[in-house]
């Protein structure tokens, strides 16, 4: 199993997660469980694969992807009760899922040789629209949207820093240094409210 | 005609249907409901043709299909007041086109000899795309979602019930088969309220 | 560059612009900002180019559309408190995006020989589904679904004037055609209230 598969298979796990946690806010049943928990899971990385025509999709290839999440949404649905704060666990999950997605989705477009500035897309979106589509489906509020925190941005200054990382060191370590950058930013949001400057409408200059 | 071309095309009609009762209850214009109306009746088989890489997508072969989503549209933008609960039709509609659009999207996959779990997996995405998209789009509660009743349980288990047929029987008979275990399953659940159990929250184990 | 290049610059341009003004009205960061203004610019062509299977994606063969975003984006996180009315910008700027976008999906599909009801169909898809993302992201009430506006149906009236004018004119005044019937319906609705008759529960007839 190469590094790229190994990042694959844990944000296809932990992006599950997520998805079987929105499941149970939605008290849905278990197959419900497992379809938002391989929506979630497979969404980005599909995008990914069908934008980049990699053919065929991941987890068309490889269809042990939808078992890995469909054992991730029945976990969720006999534990979950355990947690206090589902949507707390949710959030850090997301946050970890999120940080081995963006290098998922950057390393296979370097593998294709794609422009960087598509590299760089492509870890955005396959970090990003998975969740997207997880909070769209449940008609909850985008993550990525959320107001006053790093998501976004910390997806994109992951992958940048990848691309960085690829000029000088070999392409497992830039891997690591992307996911250490993703979640220390995405971390560093949730616990310090790190955050870039938000848009307000100010008074007319003129 | 074959089985798989007959399924397709019922399909886009019966969720035409259902996306231009959608935009009946939007009290959109005529144009609005052919737009609603195709983009239902080709969602989910189109998410299934670019996933499978199948060239090209079935409404770029055959344009009909779009030309029947748009009679579905006139049809219901000059009969739908007839019905005195335009939801009801809905519902009802809608179980119909899941029942024909899951073993169209089984048949599909095992055709091109994908993986069992991956024809699974396709049958519920044709099968619930299409109306999961209708209904984000109208900003309504996804049927798949709503709490209580067996909808992607349903697709899933006719979806199964194809593959094992396949062993054992003709794929025609086994299509049959798949449609009427969807079916019986949704309607079984319209009716009589069959569920599974859904996630509720309990107290903490410890 | 070929007159179609230039739709697509084009319409990308303004179709992150008012990515861009959705953001604003969410309040997020420079980083969100350049992520819904790359959404919908690229939005309705990644949706044409994947289901004609087009390779590549246009924004994948030429990343520079991307930097056009990004520069959209940065632009109105500056600007857009100097506008007393972000909203009426944000639909003036639409429906210019619509106008371009329109012949733009028309104009490739044509180009790739396809049959005139996919033309009509991918001019109509390129034209609305990169702003029906942004809405739908934002959980705004979709434009394209304002009841009593023509939208879609500029946008299909366009398509189809493309398509006639394509039968006796060079490509290229048949494309301007497009844009202007589409923006001429569009500007009609929104200023003389043109519209078609929308849908309306009557009583039974019987």
């Amino acid at each position: 199993m190469t590094l790229l598969d190994f990042l694959d298979y844990a944000s296809v796990f932990i992006f599950a997660l997520t998805g079987a946690l929105v499941a149970s806010r939605a008290q849905l049943d278990i197959v419900g469980f497992a379809f938002l928990a391989s929506l979630t899971a497979v969404g980005g990385g599909t995008v990914r694969d069908v934008v980049l025509d990699r053919n065929p999709v991941f987890w068309i290839a490889e269809p042990t992807y939808i078992g890995v999440a469909v054992v991730a949404a029945v976990l969720v649905f006999f534990t979950a009760h355990i947690f206090e704060s589902r949507l707390k666990v949710l959030t850090w999950l997301d946050a970890c899922a999120l940080s081995v997605a963006v290098p998922a989705g950057t390393g296979v477009a370097l593998l294709f040789n794609h422009h960087p500035a598509v590299a760089l897309l492509m870890g955005v979106a396959t970090g990003c629209l998975g969740g997207l589509m997880r909070d769209v489906v449940c008609n909850e509020v985008p993550l990525v949207l959320k107001q006053g925190e790093l998501y976004v941005t910390a997806a994109f200054a992951g992958s940048g820093a990848a691309l960085v990382a690829f000029q000088f060191l070999p392409a497992g370590m830039a891997l690591l240094i992307c996911a250490a950058v993703t979640f220390t930013l995405r971390a560093g949001s949730l616990i310090f409210g790190w955050s870039l400057p938000v848009y307000r409408s100010r008074p007319p200059r003129r």
